[in-house]
Order: structure tokens, then C-alpha cells, then sequence
């Protein structure tokens, strides 16, 4: 009995959620459920691999997440079955929900749904709620092991997972430069794709200054001066700082306050952050 | 050991729902806890009669709702518990929130709660929280065995359980007419209660176009031709669908946009729906 | 193997709090999960401490409170864990989240978390996720049996716990008053500080008018007479009442209203209640 996770964009507001997790009682009254969350901006699929990526190797081998955002249901869009390499499965339509868990996790195999045989008996003449008739059944399954990963049905090529547009973060004449992923939502901390391995190699260290600059396309909506801190409370309140996030990539805040809403700065593959040492300043 | 799923119009924000569940594993620490929703909005019992039928079906038998929203609470309305047609109990104040189950689904017993045993011991003074105090802890006792549903208190005559009005579907002069039940809160898609059985008596088949014309009291606020699809992958992003929805009911919606949002629709009983099949339009 | 709550201010939105339910069940996976909420204004220490009172005498003995509401995470603020009085376990940074529990409930055993045995493993180079790394880590294994009170860390005297500063309800001149403490939120309601039993030193009873007044700092907000009911049933829809609230003290509710937003009323220790009895008025 393998813990089973689920993800939407349905909210909690109605019984969406609620039939999901009543079809897996169905499924097997021992299973363990849990939420990711059910609050993905509807039909925002590059948030939701996101949220996968940030959560997944905290939970063990075995453990089946559902990701349902799905502004394809009804299409001729593929259900899929993967197998991490850290040995988690992800139960989605394969629509780039999978993309970081591809590119930054790994895939070790990929599996079509064969809703010939994992679909909610007597389902009905519903096409618009495969997150209860096919994915909440078919993870619900798995993780009981009602059905091997084998019987979710034929395997498939990992190349051919479906992947959204990624710009990898670089180096280059002593910058480095990546895109902001994802706001930490409720602090408006700005989540960026630049590794702390990178970071470091513009000789930082804890308490340095650098200097950050912030565009979209061709706008720059920020350039400063900030200090690269440890954690919050090296900083004073309502200052900016630099630091390393719970993922082990750069992040940018303002101490209790939103840096997002400070300077209107969103997310996606637009939205970049450049990071230089700054000069040390000395006054004489 | 059965499910024991919780609905109220409390919200998340405070620790009253919490209270609840420290109720419950208090009562029997093996009981598996679930939530439909707690968003319901507040004192709207006609949501939380629909939110009930909406998911009821998709838990197994011997499942144990309980159901608070409860504007009434300290008044004389009866403290109810019901099993349904299809063998799950459902615990709730009788102010009508078991309107639809009792309509759609059936009620095949009903029994006045006997607080003078079902209440939690030393609750004190408080008038105010029969969710935490009653109908939790009840739901808790029945769910676990602690007590059957005899020991629930008197038997009541299933008609005597209180319904808010309906008014049913109609097919008349090749018209289809129903009321829009409720939101499919975050996607803005119009749930009514035509049955799907009833809308194909119009003749219509995947693909056909359906005159929708939708009014509250006097004013029409909208009518328009549209596609019946069998899911919004048929229909470009933008535009109106009428689909059969996760309840086999008919259902409409704007596909990635919110028809709520986009006409102003609202829902209860003074929100009509009718429907036409439309003339085939050739151009020559 | 006891019930382990949650309680941030990180909302439901992103990862974080799936990512603390995944490191508890790598530690057991036999462990039962619980949320107060994730929904606490961000940094608000106050609200915190008051949901965990308002809570935590409904949960069985040996249940492990893990509360992370942490503006100075990084700072040299403890990580402690207390036992209280009544038997049940919190986790927090020693920042004021206690405050209720000291005074209301009382400690009965302070510990400071020692992190170099009770943090999880390879848990990085990020300072900013204690939350997960050290507080949901250590409360599972605590709430499993995996270590004792004991092997969490040396002990501390309970005095030396954080406190915010707060103020008792008094009684004076005929006159009851003390502070509105928190929001019923999602109805309005005013909660206060003064018990029942000091309220009804007034000598009044249910059906009883009171002179109710609020102020903050220097300005009056609200002076007027209301009923002292049993319940919001006892009253009309849209008026006014004072009642016994679920935690046994005095609060002030519009029936089906909000009376925080009517009257523009807020909480915290510079919000003043003050009661009188109200004189009997005869019209001859």
C-alpha cells in the first residue's frame, strides 16, 4: 500500500475533489491520501510540473501522484504513466505536466493508459472528468497494488513525453542569467531556475553583494544591489535579499513583504533574472 | 471502520474544523477522515444539498456524511441522520439539505438525532457549535461502530424530511427547459438539472447545434446557438459548449473562458435554461 | 503511533505543506495527518498561538501539534517543543506561538529542539525551510515513536517560553471588559477574551440586554445595547447578539451578518469589548 497524492486545478470550493477521493476509498479502503493541491491556476500545466518537481523526492519510492490540469480532456491527448528514477510514479495527461520531473528528475518509463481496462466501471457519458473515471481509478490502483505499473498499459519511448519550452540557466563573462519558474505564491518570493552549484561559481559567498537584474523581453523592471543572505533574518524587514531556496536554486525576496508585487514581476520562460558580483564599494 | 467525510460552510481560516476532526480521533483514533468542502458559502443550504448528491454515489456503502451548514443552529429544526437508497448516511440540522438526495437519490430511513446520548460529553455552555459537539461527534460513532444506526435516535418518516423547492426538468413543444443548479466554481461552466436522457429526446447528436436561451424571472440574458460537443476539445478555446457533465446532466460552458463571468449567470431556481434543437442552416 | 496537525501560514498554493506531509510519512507511514490550517496571515504569531488553543483540548493526549508561522527563521529564535499540561505536544520556533497555551492550558515540560540529531537528512545548503527540515521531521518522529520527549533536546524552564504580550478580561464598576482577540472569519464574528463565568458576575441571563461598547486606542467604534442569547436563532436575521461562543467566552455576531465588517472592527490587544448591564427599560 504505496501513499497516493493528488493535484488539480479543480479547488476545493466543489465536489470534484471529493468524488476523486471516494473513488479511491472504492478502490481500497487502506489507501493513504494526500494533496499536493488543488489550487493550480486553472489550465496553468507549466505550474503544475513545477509543483511536482518541488515535492517529489520528498516523498518514497513507490508513492503515486495523480496531476490533473487538463485543458485537453476529450482530446486526442495521451494518458500517461511514468516511473521516476527516484522511483515515484506520476499519473497524468501527457501534456507537459511532466517536464521538469523529465528534465530535472528523470524518467525511467513511460507507460500509455489503457482506459480499456483502467476506467471507473460504469463511468457513464461523461468525457469531461477523466481525473475521476481514469486517473484518480488508475493511481488509485497502482498504489494498492490492485494493478503492477505493467498493467496500466503498453510502454512508450521517455523521449516521447511531452515537454514545454525550458531555457536552461548559464554562465557566461563572470553573469549568470535564468528565468524566474515560479512565485513562492502566498510571500512573493521570486523562484528562479539557477542551481546554487552555478551560483556560486561568481565566488560568492554568505553576506557578498550582487547585483540583480530583472527583465521581461526586452523591459528591465528591476536592477540592484542586494545582499546574498543565508536566510531571512540577515536582513532587515522590508530589505530585499538573495538566497537559496528550499530547492536549492536562487531565489529573490523582500524580508515580510512581496517582491513580486513590489515591481510587478511574473513568471514563465519571459521573465529573466541576470545575477553579477558587485563591486565592492569602499568609502575614503 | 467506515469513511467519515466532512462538509461545512466554516472555511479553512479557523480552527473549527479542526476541532472537529480532534472529535473524531478522539472517538475512534482508526477512523479515515475526508473532506468534500468547507467552502461551501455560508448559510447556502442549497449548495450543500447539491455538493452531497454530486459525490455521494462515488463512496462505498456505509460511508458517513456529515453535512453543517446550519444558520439554524439553537433554533427547534431537528438534528437528522438519513441512509440513503444506496446505503450511505448522511448527518445534518433538517433545513433542506438533503433536498436532492432525497429527490435523486432516495432516502430509505430517517432518524431524529437524541442529543441527551449523542452529544459530546462536557461540551459545555455553548450553543453555537453543534458541528463539533452533535453532528461530528455522532458521525464519528457511527462511522466507527461505536453506536448503530438505531442507536441514533427515533425513527422519523422519511416525507417528513424538509426539501427547499425544485422545480423538474420538462420537455414541451420540442423544448427542453430545466433550472441552472449550480457553478462549477472555478471553470464558470452552467451544471443544470436536464438529465441527458431527457435533452436527446430533442433529437440531437454529437455535433449538432442547440438554440440556448437562458433567463432569470422576465429578462433573457442570453440566447445563442451552440455546438453540442462531447467535450471542450471539440471546440476552439474561446468558444461556447453544451456538454453532458460529470452528473450525466446537461451542462455549459465556455471553453478555457468562465460563462458565468462572460453573461453575468447566476443559479437557484429563478435561473432558466431552455433549449431548442437548431435549424440546420444551409448556405447555397 | 498518535495524530500529528499542521498548522502554517504557507497557504495550500504551492508545494510546501506537501512537502512537510511527505517527510512525515517517510518517517511512518502508519502515521495519521492532520491540518489546523495553512491558511494564518503570513507572520501573524498572534493567530497562531490562538488556533492552537482554540484546538488543541479536543485532540487525545500525546497528539503532536507541528505549528510553523516563522518570521525569523534563520534568526537565533529556539526551535522548541513543549508538553502541556492537558498531555499534548507542540513544535514551533519560540516566538510567541505559545503564548495561549502557557497562559490557558499551561506547560507542563519545555525542550529546545537540539538539531543536530533532529533534522532531516541531506537536508542542504537551504536555511529557509525549517518548516519541513526540522519541525515536520521532528514532530513525526516524535508523533511515531521514533524518539522521546526526552531525545528532542535538553530541557528549558517552562517560564523561559516566548510570550506576546496580552491582557486579562477584568471586571470593574459593574463593568466587564477585555480585548477582542480574533475573527470568527468566515462570519465576522468578534471573539473576546472574557469568559463566561466573569460575564455573568453582571448578573445577566439569557434574554438579557447589554450595553456593549468597542473601542480602539482613544476612538469609540460601537455603543449600544444587544440581547444575550442562547444562539443566532434566538435573535432576528440582521441583529445584533451576544452570545457564549465554542471556546466558553463572550462574543458579539450579527445574525447572518458580519459584524467585524459592519463596523469596521478589528483584533489585537488595542481592541477593547466593555459590557454593562444594560437598565430595564419600562415604556408607561
Amino acid at each position: 500500500m504505496k501513499p497516493l497524492i493528488f493535484q488539480t486545478d479543480f479547488g476545493y470550493a466543489d465536489g470534484a475533489v471529493c468524488a476523486m477521493y471516494g473513488v479511491a476509498e472504492m478502490v481500497n479502503p487502506q489507501l493513504r491520501l494526500y494533496d499536493l493541491t488543488h489550487d493550480i491556476p486553472q489550465y496553468d500545466i507549466w505550474e503544475a510540473s513545477y509543483r511536482l518537481i518541488q515535492t517529489i523526492t520528498y516523498w518514497p519510492e513507490g508513492s503515486v501522484f495523480v496531476s490533473v490540469v487538463d485543458p485537453g480532456v476529450g482530446s486526442q491527448r495521451r494518458s500517461i504513466a511514468v516511473r521516476t528514477r527516484t522511483g515515484q510514479y506520476v499519473i497524468t495527461p501527457d501534456n507537459g505536466t511532466l517536464t521538469h520531473i523529465k528534465r530535472m528528475c528523470g524518467i525511467a518509463q513511460a507507460r500509455i493508459i489503457d482506459e480499456s481496462v483502467n476506467r471507473l466501471p460504469n463511468s457513464g457519458e461523461s468525457y469531461t472528468f477523466h481525473g475521476r473515471d481514469v486517473f484518480a481509478y488508475t493511481g488509485a490502483r497502482l498504489a494498492s497494488g490492485a494493478i503492477t505499473f505493467e498493467e496500466v498499459g503498453p510502454e512508450v519511448p521517455c523521449e516521447s513525453v511531452t515537454e514545454l519550452p525550458m531555457i536552461e540557466a548559464t554562465l557566461e563573462d563572470g553573469c549568470v542569467s535564468g528565468t524566474i519558474d515560479v512565485l513562492d505564491v502566498r510571500f512573493g518570493s521570486l523562484w528562479t531556475n539557477i542551481p546554487r552549484e552555478l551560483f556560486l561559481q561568481l565566488g560568492v559567498k554568505h553576506g557578498s553583494r550582487v547585483e540583480v537584474t530583472i527583465s521581461s523581453d526586452t523591459r528591465t523592471l528591476y536592477k540592484n544591489i542586494i545582499a546574498y543572505a543565508r536566510s531571512f533574518a540577515d536582513v532587515n524587514v522590508g530589505e530585499p535579499l538573495l538566497y537559496i531556496n528550499s530547492l536549492d536554486c536562487v531565489a529573490v525576496a523582500i524580508n515580510q513583504g512581496s517582491f513580486a508585487k513590489a515591481y510587478n514581476i511574473g513568471t514563465g520562460i519571459n521573465w529573466r533574472l541576470t545575477l553579477r558580483k558587485a563591486p565592492r564599494v569602499v568609502y575614503e
